[in-house]
């Protein structure tokens, strides 16, 4: 054995080398065939990407722009994932006030927890959108931050999108996440600058999307520092303190990353103030909007709905040549494969 | 000439394979030698830094620290510049006021600026912190973002500190900017946690400090949306919205960040919470404190100061073992090199 180690050993390297190459060879041709957004279809809505990423990273080209301006953003809810029949946030706020309702007996005879926890939605939908504050404000302050991330954490591990029995976080866009993947892959930053609760994205964004909680930026209540029982905690109060949503973008794109984005994606009216400042400045600008048009694979809606409604943006990205995704043409694929 | 020329491309590739196996050899000779510290002396301080990085970065290691979690937090007035006389965006709103004062007439009978513009300092001290927070109003609001950006820049070009008679952004901290970049070597990401202007330090901090406007978190005043003459635009109102100090700072790292540093670096009581936070969440944690000892240098104060008051934190380091540098020991040179 030990004799002819040297000569085993110089089989082995020479098999390895030829392994290398092999796996070398193979990988040159993957990488030239491969597409980075394979769950989009050929068209225009691909192309406007691929193009805007092609010219914006051509070294010396009329439009380069250096990685450190490379920020783009991403609206959440409808345009990274799924919200509907409902907010996905505003699902998890009405499951926690059922598991919570047994530690507040109290909620039994006071409103709006009466109406919601015994299924009078009509005395419910009377006492209007301060109905829903109000079991937000319950389910989201009066606890540490920490405790409020481990609420999250929890919830996602059991609850389910009633329509396709799937966990919530997994109703996330396949083309997005690709989308995402792709432009970091050329030198992007990628931000999401949502209406939602910066908190409750921060658990599993980073998951779900290879966003870190550090460049979420969404809407936030007080938080409150103090030195508890157990050391130094933040617990969160039931006062607003900032909504990330309409005109509110642009100003939490200046106040979290004070820079302006040249890339930015979004799915509603809400969205449009942060398409107008990105596209605003100066150089190559992209601006898309994720169209719902697909009610068999995900949902159908636009100007008429309650949630997600898409209709000044959808006039002013026609006017002003903004890439528009059609869910139904554009998209091979809209949640990742179970 | 051009018959020879095959034969001299030979000797050229071979005078190149020399150059870059000597400079290869260089290289590596200077790395194996390199302080990545130069500017620290041996101490203390220095160890604990060094040895912290070693142990969180140690793979395998009981203190392994993941790079997604390596994020460091540095206070800047005091810690990573100068503060003294006055801070220094103090400077600027009161060197703001006085090439303002043209386009403002009618400041010279209005006060606090009539004695201000005046030189009656009596006066102006009468009138108390009031008094210059209306001067910090009247030069950093009514404008654009932008037009804040471009006045913070112009300033900086030719401004000069009093003392040093040098620029107020060389007036940074040397011994600290090697720490930044020691620690972004070794997977970390830097943050700003100040108490200053967000606007103000994201204008000059990426050259400065190598920390990107993303990842800079400071006190903030109301900002608002709107389509102006020449499209969308954001103007600063003359309203505080965020004070990112003392207890506010966990709260800033919370709403920015979202996730608890494992390194914070600090210089006075404003810090004290920020300190506490970092340090109370599991495994390995730094805490260090700037400790003002070098009057020759630079200032020295602490208990007693106005700016930059070291008090508590001071007493809390002892007790808990933070690691305290004292400029005067342990720094080489404290600003860069004219």
């Amino acid at each position: 054995m030990f004799a002819s180690a040297p000569s085993t050993l110089r089989h082995v390297a020479f098999a390895l080398c030829l392994g290398l190459l092999a796996i070398g060879t193979s990988l040159a041709g993957a990488q030239a065939q491969s597409d980075p957004l394979p769950s989009w279809n050929e068209g225009a809505a691909k192309k406007s990407i691929t193009d805007f990423v092609a010219k914006v990273t051509a070294q010396g080209g009329a439009e380069f722009v250096p990685p450190t301006e490379r920020i783009a953003v991403f609206d959440n809810d409808g345009t990274l994932w799924c919200e509907q029949p409902i907010y996905f946030q505003a699902a998890f706020a009405l499951d926690r006030v059922k598991a919570m309702a047994l530690d507040h007996p109290e909620w039994k005879n006071r409103q709006p927890f009466k109406a919601f926890l015994s299924g009078d939605r009509k005395a419910l939908a009377a006492q209007g959108e301060k109905a829903l504050l109000k079991l937000v404000a319950a389910t989201h302050s009066g606890m540490t931050t920490d405790e409020f991330a481990k609420s999250v954490a929890d919830w996602l591990a059991t609850a389910k999108q009633p329509r396709f029995d799937r966990p919530y976080n997994e109703l996330i866009y396949q083309p997005m996440v690709e989308l995402l993947a792709y432009l970091r892959a050329n030198g992007f930053k990628t931000f999401i600058v949502s209406g939602g609760g910066v908190e409750f994205m921060r658990v599993w964004a980073e998951k779900a999307y290879g966003i870190p909680p550090e460049q979420v930026v969404g809407s936030s209540g007080v938080v409150t520092f103090r030195i508890g029982v157990s050391g130094p905690e933040l617990t969160k109060l039931a006062k607003i303190e900032f909504v990330d949503d309409g005109p509110g973008k642009p100003v939490g794109i200046n106040r979290f990353i004070g820079r302006r984005p040249i890339f930015a994606f979004g799915n509603s009216d809400g969205d449009l103030q942060m398409l107008q400042w990105a596209t605003a400045g100066e150089g190559a600008r992209f601006a898309g909007i994720v169209h719902h048009t697909d009610a068999e694979r995900e949902y159908a809606y636009d100007r008429q709905s309650k949630i997600g409604k898409l209709d000044k943006a959808l006039g002013e990205a026609a006017a002003k040549g903004w890439s528009v995704v059609n869910m139904k043409m554009d998209w091979k694929q809209v949640f990742p494969s179970q």
